[in-house]
């Protein structure tokens, strides 16, 4: 059998959708499978990318916000987006996930035409070594996705014995990219900040279950600069606040190699005990 | 005239809601005016209000994203709150503020059923005198909002001369509290998280309109942990992490004098130039 079209990437296979009436038709991915259920970050993108398909859209990508409501099972979905406002430069949108007439995941999202302000940037680009000086990590065996990422652990790795971090009791520094290398994208991007395991596992010896309830990623970059960031790693940071009454919080961040800060993401994670 | 009951609190009036049909109906504050229509804190706490008077509720407040999609005239609304999902211990809403048809802002939230795990903070206590040593500010006389919080300046007050802002160079830390005082809940902790004044005022000489357009916040106590707190000041701190092509994200931290995190809030913001 004769095929002229390259081989889709494994990401772009896992957060494809094909037009289907006024909506879309998913399918999660073999590849992006977590522990239970498909990697939050795959599904996020997924929901991003019903806005990036849709013809209304305005702009690029703002904001992210992802509830993952209950399970989603492996298997089918279709996804519905919906325009809230549209204002001159920015628009507001509503998107779910549907599976068996539930709402598994839904999102909101804005998307806003970009354009050349003052820009500076008060967060502190994290200490690291470059790419090459660091080791790359083996995929973890229970969570497929991790497969999909090249990932370095500078600091924070869990189940690893503490190393360097800054002080900083759940700190994670890693370079990461997609494996095989793709080029840097909203999707890519969304997707890459969900990358960052549970802070728990890194502040509590034994494991305990857990998983991300709400998302919300901030992107500081519009589609050119990204487009010119190419297939590079990015140096992520992430950190947990406060652990309470079975919820805790942490933040991540997502930099170029030469210190551009492209995202900032958040996250609430329920764990168990 | 004799009146019996006592007035309400002028929050309480501002984020009042009166059932109608399914839906909720409320009226901007003009106690809580901002510079251009209501203070966007008291409106993502209205938006919460109509969950925590729904019949349907599940627990605790976990999660709140607002989103500001377009002005808010002054003068009445309707809010409508609709449950996603109803887990065993999670409850997911998405709250809808309509006025003349339209929908100017919504809110996803998720409410959750807190039970006792192990507890621990990431994040740094803030460097804070005490209240009493620190001088509280005059109100903004263009945001009128800014006379209903007392609001005692450690460093980062916009227009000031810079003071210390312990090296970083968008971070804002005081005291703040309901003014009068109230005991601390949901809906005040919510509306103090958006107390904050544009990053981009502290880092820019020159003034430049700026406004929300989504704000995530994330609950780390429970109701009881709440009311213990009574009506002390909370010690608020601030930083901005990116300013780019038109807009700017900052983080707040909302600590008791005790140093517990009651709560962590991120938001994205509109800039001019």
């Amino acid at each position: 059998m004769h095929d002229s079209q390259p081989a889709a990437h494994v990401f772009d296979a896992a957060v494809a959708l094909t037009p289907q009436g006024d909506a879309y038709a998913g399918h999660t991915s073999t590849a992006y499978a977590n522990m239970v259920g498909p990697f939050g970050g795959a599904i996020g993108a997924t929901l991003l990318n019903a806005v990036m398909l849709h013809p209304d859209r305005l702009g690029d990508p703002l904001t992210l916000t992802v509830n993952f409501a209950a399970p989603i099972a492996d298997g089918a979905f279709s996804v519905q987006a919906r325009v809230m406002r549209t204002n001159r430069s920015t628009q507001h949108w509503m998107v779910e996930l549907l599976q068996d007439g539930q709402v598994p995941a839904f999102a909101t999202l804005i998307t806003a035409v970009r354009r050349d302000t003052w820009s500076e940037t008060d967060a502190d680009f994290p200490l690291a070594p470059p790419p090459a000086q660091v080791a790359q990590s083996p995929a973890h065996p229970r969570a497929a996705w991790t497969g999909c990422y090249e990932m370095r652990f500078i600091s924070g790795m869990p189940g690893q014995p503490a190393s360097d971090t800054g002080g900083h009791p759940s700190e994670t520094r890693l370079w990461i990219r997609d494996q095989p290398a793709r080029p840097l994208d909203f999707l890519s991007l969304a997707a890459m900040c969900d990358a960052f395991y549970p802070r728990v596992l890194l502040r509590r010896s034994s494991w305990t279950p857990a998983g991300t309830v709400a998302l919300t990623t901030y992107f500081h970059a519009d589609a050119a600069q990204l487009q010119a960031h190419g297939n590079a790693p990015l140096l992520g940071a992430a950190r947990a606040l406060r652990y309470n009454k079975g919820f805790f919080d942490q933040s991540a961040e997502m930099w170029t190699p030469a210190g551009v800060l492209l995202a900032t993401s958040h996250q609430v994670v329920y764990f168990k005990e």
